[in-house]
């Protein structure tokens, strides 16, 4: 059976999340369900990253086991066709055939994600559900600052939810940069995984940062505490991109 | 009575216009709306532009008389919160007091806009509503070079609304450039004001150009032809942002 990798976007407000669940409608069901329709074949696809209800895809990858072979640009067609009229906020950017040895979770050797945050003393209208709307202005340096104490091999007990299923805390992070332009203050961080809640625990972590309620060295603290209660409050899912997968 | 300038941000896809209108929610009367609840008073306020159903806008100007004098911070927030109680897609950005001698409309020098094209195979999710898709990739070079026969004082009979209410033909295009960022292919259109549906006349003829099927030549002539039926077929609104007014 040939293995397709699919690069997928969506705008995560109208689904309970990446993963197939029992209570509303998912990215994964989603795909799935325009394979379906488009081949008959009922597929379980695996993503490279589970995002949370909310959270935003531009480059999410995912890989499926078809029993015909496609040509890529026309799998990507008919697959965007079933969506489109299935009326989903999903479309599948890009598609390719992958040897058996290809995981779309297991193969990533890095994940990129961007985290936005508006920082403007009115409420988003254009950017309503696609970014974090902070009314404060932020200083960003101090932000950066603070992110630097998280770059690096950490046990990061204290910026994962409690109900983060991964068997350690310990993660390396590759980068986690914050800047500024004009109000839009962007964090893109990278790693080959990530925690659950991670990336949504650094970002309410730094914007007390940005707001000068703390420091970078009390992020220090906060990390080395190693204790969930030390965190800051866990940032919307609205703000949070899933960008590119590299493999 | 004081006069209050208001800069306003808006999702178009929920509205029939700015303009208000019998058949449906206009972004005009959600800004009413707010000031009614806000002040009890019923006003009619004018804004820099009538932007058609499904345009956005990051700056509309408008402005509106009140019987009493405002902190212009105080007005801007207080209207928000009741266009964020009321669920609308509108903002107001910033508010400012001005002298009796301002009108959004009739003191506007300059008013610019931009649209928004993104050309790649796969159909639009989290862009949707927000930019035209073409799935064909485009030579904005191309068009760039025919945009330039269009700037000028020029009879633009041919890219003009049947329903257009304006006495003349004649405007000056001040800018009309086409740039490319990656699958984003911005128009960048200046003018004292604009004809009704004249930058989606812009777009849908550039657009021709892109794909190769127009010459920037082809665009002199239609240009010439002072003749509606010259046209290439209007851009659709999701991708037009009136950006900012100078005053």
């Amino acid at each position: 059976m040939p293995r397709f990798r699919m690069t997928i976007e969506y705008d995560g407000s109208a689904y309970v999340g990446w993963q197939r669940q029992e209570n509303g409608p998912s990215v994964q069901g989603a795909v799935e369900k325009a394979i379906l329709s488009l081949t008959g074949e009922t597929v379980s696809i695996r993503g490279a990253g589970r995002t949370d209800s909310g959270v935003h895809a531009r480059g999410q990858v995912a890989h499926a086991d078809l029993t015909r072979s496609w040509k890529p640009a026309t799998l990507r067609n008919a697959l965007n066709a079933h969506l489109g009229q299935a009326c989903e906020q999903v479309a599948v950017i890009d598609a390719a055939e992958v040897t058996p040895a290809f995981d779309a979770r297991f193969s990533a050797l890095r994940r990129h994600y961007l985290y936005r945050i508006i920082s403007r003393p009115a409420p988003l209208a254009l950017e309503a559900k696609r970014a974090w709307w902070v009314p404060k202005t932020l200083d960003h340096a101090a932000m950066h600052a603070a992110a630097q104490m998280l770059v690096g091999h950490h046990d990061f007990t204290t910026f994962r939810s409690t109900h983060c299923q991964a068997n350690s805390p310990m993660r390396t992070i590759d980068r986690l940069d914050v800047t500024r332009d004009g109000d839009l203050v962007e964090i893109r961080a990278t790693a080959q995984s990530f925690l659950h809640n991670q990336i949504r625990s650094f970002a309410g972590t730094l914007k007390l940062v940005g707001e000068g309620k703390w420091t970078p060295d009390d992020v220090r603290a906060a990390l080395e505490a190693r204790d969930r209660k030390a965190c800051g409050p866990v940032a919307p899912p609205d703000g949070l991109y899933f960008m590119q997968v590299d493999y």
